[in-house]
């Protein structure tokens, strides 16, 4: 077998251009799902996914699939993908590099006239980062079955603003029913969003599992009052609900850390939120994840527990109102498959478990999937400073190159 | 001397006609500081007042003045005031029902064409609430020179927008320097927003003094990362902060709940503030307030130690970044003039300390000031289920008609 390599400095030019759409600040990206910023990278994308020859087809939750076709028609396609959209204070690689790699493996297929015999597809899934719309990885969740597509479509982010209506309005919404889109596999490359590798100095890590994780969004419903004249013992302070579950929160996060547990309070949404008033109604976002699942499940029920405590101390009313777990269902095959691949190309690999929660989460249980990480400078993201090195990418891409091309001829 | 009656049925009228201008739920008002709604009850109140034949002058802070001559043509006014704006989620009466008041107590004179030898003038204070720009009280503040005028212009609410602005907006910015519209007195009657009279069923509170309160802006400040894959030995999340100090805070109030003592934490901003990503900078506004002065302090001694104490457990900086305080020095002479009317007219009253803020705190300070309370039931306040009844309204109000028009003459 003939092994291909990716151009890498074509690569590096291409993110650099997605990396000025929707620039923040002077090193990162705020481009949020369904923003004028989103729409501009998804132009940009299909453009040079059309002028590398492929037919393009959208689905109705706004998920792109760029086609190269192979020899056999009947085929289903190898897919790559992951997400353009980013966290409002983000970087310029988190599954950007994915989607960007699928594009590069197309280019070099080109670039080499080679026709593989099942087709080849570079995706882009809607809203993975769940910044502005929850849950994350809900485009591509629905994909597989896992959510309902009627709920992610009203999904409405802080200024009340529904999905469907941005997606419509930004010109995404295609016809293609949720799901409908079938692969032969799936493959996904990611900067790993950790440590690990960078620390290590290693370039590839094959992604063999993924820490279990539940993201969680209470409401807290109290009543308001002036904050002068009602006495400590007449009061329903939802905030300060969400402040005793915040705290909480935090320590059951530490209480696991040794084994690399973490818990998280991101999001807090008060109303009225004004100086002078107790407030009506507080909601808070909490994220919690462990290695090991049935530890996740004890957290679970610590943070219930926790979540009654706070409302009881501070005589509101608590509800979870929003709910999202997700843990992947790799396949050994491809696990195995990108093994061989690494070997046979004398690439040197590691095994991981994933921290974050990626699309191929969902896609792994439809489609046999499988992910690469390559490593992120000191293991920094969701931050305007998260940064690649080139030279420790292109491994991890030749890999990725390589499984997928021998995977859509065999 | 003859004594006058004020028309309770004229007063409940002009109530109502207030309580439709930025109604809000079936029973309450928004009619934040500034806004639209705000400048709609500002027409109407001067409407008013010209059609009773008064003058009208406003300040640089569109504090407004609406003077009804006296004889004398060089004498300092005798002063009615309190303010229209109200809270997000706020009731018909806070403040609204001393302004209106102020316009009875002038229709009452002209019924009877009665004219007093000093000048009587309805006022109206622009926010009062601080609902919308920080700090509370901040034009009767500037008036009275305890905050800057620029200081109070260039407050921002939420959406970044300055008081100054929306003031030249709304048409209320007037020309009269902060400050040298000079008062020979200032009385001010409010609804108690205490459960004091109504659980007493009495009618009448003269306030005699005011609970020493702090209101602080803290900001912390962190580092945006991922949720997933950051340990928690390495965040720097300052929702976590802000959490911590906020259980704290209310459990301050608690320490202090027999005394009457309280502490609040009512208004959270953070940033990005969306789920997956921990933030970068957490603000928390926070209010504390008992009715000994010395223990007030110790009060605040032990909210800067819990600052620090938030920002160390969770890795993060902090900072206050605005701090207010308030307590009034109403005048002995006219806390005894309004026991001896009330003593004349036969009307029974008590005395109160205050445990809200009110506009006359900072007037007592440059005109000798007195304040009338009168019940609301259940002492809901902040709130659109805040009621009172006419029937123990209009004593109060006859006890201010009373001692002003007394006063004026004197």
């Amino acid at each position: 077998m003939r092994y291909l390599s990716i151009n890498g400095n074509r690569l590096w030019d291409t993110l650099e251009v997605s990396g000025r759409i929707g620039k923040f600040r002077e090193t990162g990206l705020q481009r949020l799902a369904l923003s004028d910023e989103d729409k501009a990278m998804r132009d940009q994308f299909v453009k040079w996914c059309e002028d590398a020859g492929c037919s393009i087809d959208i689905d109705e939750l706004g998920n792109i699939f760029a086609r190269r076709e192979g020899t056999d028609s009947n085929a289903l396609p190898v897919a790559i993908g992951s997400h353009l959209d980013t966290q409002m204070c983000g970087g310029k690689y988190d599954g950007i590099l994915g989607v960007l790699c699928g594009l590069e493996v197309i280019r070099v297929l080109n670039d080499n006239n080679i026709q593989t015999k099942r087709p080849i597809e570079a995706c882009v899934w809607t809203n993975e980062e769940g910044s502005r719309f929850t849950p994350p990885m809900s485009a591509s969740y629905a994909y597989a079955g896992l959510l309902d597509v009627d709920y992610v479509k009203n999904s409405r982010d802080l200024q009340g603003k529904k999905f469907g209506e941005e997606l419509a309005r930004i010109g995404y919404q295609g016809t293609t029913t949720v799901g409908a889109h079938k692969f032969d596999s799936y493959f996904e490359l990611h900067i790993e969003q950790g440590p690990i590798l960078d620390d290590a100095n290693e370039d590839i890590a094959i992604v063999v599992g993924g820490y279990k994780s539940y993201g969680m969004r209470i409401e807290f419903r109290g009543e308001t009052a002036h904050v002068g004249p009602t006495a400590m013992s007449k009061r329903k302070n939802p905030l300060v609900a969400a402040c005793i579950l915040g705290e909480k929160i935090n320590e059951i996060g530490w209480e696991v850390a040794a084994d690399d547990g973490k818990s998280t309070v991101s999001c807090v949404e008060n109303w009225p939120n004004l100086n002078g008033t107790i407030p009506e109604v507080t909601q808070l976002i909490i994220d919690f994840r462990h290695p090991n699942a049935e530890i996740v499940e004890v957290m679970k029920t610590k943070v219930e527990a926790a979540i009654d405590d706070a409302a009881r101390k501070s005589n509101v009313e608590a509800k979870v109102i929003e709910i999202w777990s997700f843990v992947p269902n790799f396949d050994v095959d491809i696990i195995q498959h990108l093994h061989d691949t690494a070997k046979a190309i004398s690439l040197k690999v590691s095994e991981i478990h994933s921290q974050a929660g990626h699309d191929a989460y969902g896609i792994s249980y439809v489609a046999p999937s499988g992910m690469i990480f390559t490593p992120c400078i000191d293991g920094i993201t969701h931050n305007v400073n998260e940064r690649i090195n080139l030279d420790h990418t292109i491994p991890g891409a030749n890999l990725l190159l390589n499984a997928v091309v021998a995977y859509a001829d065999r």
